[in-house]
């Protein structure tokens, strides 16, 4: 047995790996957000490190599009607005269906930018290494862009929320989205007025976070794994 | 205009801020592990850290399956070779074909420990909140808690490789998924013999970076953004 197994190129320090750890547990998924711009330099490191997501067979089918415009970001809102009343009306408990119109889900025009984030589902057509067997791995792969992106806005102190009340083909349309690319996310992006200390949905008790441990098996669904 | 525009409790430090970077510059897609077991705490600190994943309507769709035995992982690996051969025949460029058979996709018997992470389709049906609109986001859900995993393993110095060359419906029978859960990722983990460079496919010249200024659109799809 190797006593020092880690190769030195992997090293990195208890207190990076802790602040990796601290950017991950104080991520939220913002929805207040105040209206300072945010600096260019800062909008740039937060794409470039979406980009160093890795991808099925490094296709990278990702594409970001940045929107600033206010009259995009109107329209964009009237869309969440008419998605969210249907969804609010299919809720039948009353408890449930009153909180829900009292949350506030969405800053699509208070944030100052909003990112839509796409995936070009014909990138390297006709063979990605990897994707015939699992073909949504273009999308997956996209999914793992945008993780990167949210840590690395909440690193910079930027608030990042994510909209998916939204008819997405009528947004597609909207963003010239050509055809064979998928919108993906529609995220809010900003300053927030805060990081609370819990999730939104927790905090007014919509919902638990749930024991890890029952989220964990071992070698077979349903067998314990002794975390 | 406030001058101090981030909340107090958004501070990371720029130390913290660059260790969160190159954690992501140098994460790697791994195929070549070293046999050394990973201690209980190292994978209970990433699949906390997977846990801490945003979800929509916080569903945490997610489950992990541990995976251990030998056996089990032989059985992957059979389902690996008979869908890898079928890929590598479906490669019509000669040149291409004789790369992709020489390259080494997978450590899923080498690696001590494989990670099945499934994504349960009904949790909390029939309302997720935010969910009806776009049904796929519990699948994406599951994949920004892979990369969450992906990145504190990083940090731990241990690599992971994500296996898509694989039967899914075989794989979820094997694993005994039930009706209603699906496999989104199967992942090989362990430390690696090292964390190169660069990805594998751009040394092997299988594949370039793209440039990120071609990617990034400002409104619209197709106008170009300034980075």
């Amino acid at each position: 047995m190797d006593s020092s197994p880690i190769p030195s190129t992997a090293a990195f320090s208890d207190a990076e790996r802790d602040a990796l750890y601290r950017i991950m547990q104080t991520r939220r998924d913002i929805r207040h957000f105040l209206p300072t711009p945010l600096p260019s330099d800062v909008v740039r490191r937060i794409l470039e490190m979406a980009h160093c997501a890795p991808s099925v067979g490094f296709m990278q089918p990702w594409n970001f599009l940045v929107i600033t415009s206010l009259t995009i970001r109107q329209q964009i809102k009237a869309l969440f607005e008419a998605r969210n009343a249907h969804e609010a009306a299919s809720i039948h408990d009353p408890a449930r269906q009153a909180l829900y119109k009292a949350l506030k889900v969405e800053g699509i025009v208070e944030a100052p930018l909003n990112i839509a984030v796409t995936c070009d589902r014909h990138r390297d057509a006709p063979f990605v290494l990897g994707r015939a067997p699992m073909p949504d791995t273009d999308l997956f792969s996209t999914c793992l862009a945008i993780q990167n992106l949210w840590l690395a806005a909440r690193a910079e102190g930027v608030g990042v929320g994510w909209v998916s009340i939204l008819d997405k083909t009528a947004a597609e349309t909207l963003l010239q989205v050509p055809p064979g690319v998928a919108l993906v996310a529609y995220l809010c992006v900003g300053y927030p007025t805060e990081f609370r200390p819990q999730p939104l949905l927790q905090e007014v008790g919509w919902k638990h976070r749930l024991p890890l441990e029952d989220l964990v098996y071992h070698d077979r669904w349903g067998e314990r794994y002794p975390l």
